[in-house]
């Protein structure tokens, strides 16, 4: 029962395509649904922008450092966007302009993420490959720039797609039982203990990005993503503040 | 894969269901797949809270005031939780914890919407309706605490799930022209002259909710949704604050 679900339980991210487009009346339906996905109080607060130009491709791959941005026959960058809104309320001179807040903007947020991902599967159910470029926030004032996006919206996430020209092993995760809690969040005793067999299971996952060498442990990925943090991350929330948002 | 997407671009929110559970080895089935579901730098920040406690569900549900949250068969709560990786980086005693900075943050925030969406579309490619609960964050410091949702973790959305008992209209969207652009973000002179028939065909969909009177026109909404803003809701960025992240 439920076999047509097992596409999902097999997503890989893929980084290398066929030259192959995707067939414009399919784009025109992930839109469609893109545009059909829940979207918080029914505030519609996302847009997409499908990025074609080579030279924009060119500086958004200098921002992600990831070469392959450059070369996916389909890059979406979905973002969260309440300039929309907050220019129909101005439109209609509301007084008080509430649509550009905190909340509003995290409500944006899930927006675009949601719409990435109906996307995304919708694409995979389909037989393409995508991959996520969270990389765009590399440099999020450059994304900004590069896409002019205005006041009071922001770029959440990128989604690279195309019919794949690899076939990566599936990379392991964590078991379900360390993120799936009951009625409330269950801290463990060790997470070092808890993921031993996980940490193993990684030393056998191989990158085709770097095919020569497993990953190392889990654990050992995450003190050493924390070391090679890429500086201008951090400095997302003063983006987000020169963007307009009201936090 | 799924036989044709059609079911996607057919997506309403579901908010009365049949008294029968979803079946657990589908459930099991959807937080696999959850587990598969693309994250952002493998970090893996989210987790999810599947509340069957009646008086937490109870409590959930005057936060949401919505009192159908209690009665759906399943409710499932994303959680953006950098927790794990915090302890991790704390058992192996290294030096710069970066784990919940804001670039974390917002990563676990992709990464929980990430998750939501694919459980949401899995469940209803097997005929389950569902609805999403933004209202959780009505007043996200209780959420919290109902959940007992430790240090840098917080709640990001919520899912009801269940057999349908109800076929409401499919609700009008904006058309896709608004919210998808070429390679760059494209403003509009007038949103109020864009959205005219947007606005007509607004106000001939009738929300089960209150079946009497159809909705407003949706430009009019953007302001109603501001005047009746929940004041708690604004509190949002304090409370992930308090929560510990480090912005």
């Amino acid at each position: 029962m439920f076999d047509n679900l097992d596409f999902m339980l097999n997503h890989r991210s893929i980084r290398a395509w066929k030259k192959d487009p995707i067939e414009e009346d399919l784009m025109a339906k992930f839109f469609e649904i893109a545009n059909r996905t829940s979207t918080s109080n029914g505030m519609q607060n996302a847009s997409i922008i499908r990025v074609k130009d080579p030279e924009k491709r060119r500086e958004l791959a200098e921002v992600a450092g990831q070469k392959y941005l450059q070369d996916c026959p389909e890059l979406l960058i979905f973002v969260a966007d309440c300039y929309r809104n907050v220019s129909i309320m101005k439109e209609k001179k509301s007084q008080e302009i509430l649509a550009n807040d905190a909340d509003r903007f995290f409500q944006g947020w899930t927006d675009a993420s949601l719409m990435a991902q109906s996307i995304a599967i919708a694409a995979e159910s389909c037989g393409i490959g995508i991959v996520y470029f969270g990389s765009i926030l590399n440099d999020a004032k450059k994304t900004i720039e590069i896409l002019k996006l205005p006041e009071n919206t922001f770029p959440v996430v990128g989604l690279g797609m195309g019919y794949p020209d690899q076939e990566p092993q599936l990379k392991p995760r964590m078991d379900v039982a360390e993120k799936v809690f009951v009625d409330e969040y269950k801290k463990s005793k060790s997470y070092l203990e808890d993921l031993k067999d996980y940490d193993q299971e990684m030393k056998t996952y191989y990158d085709l990005r770097n095919a020569k060498k497993a990953l190392d442990a889990f654990t050992d990925q995450v003190v050493d993503k924390n070391d090679k943090h890429v500086a201008k991350r951090s400095e997302i929330f003063e983006v987000i503040k020169e963007q307009g948002f009201k936090f």
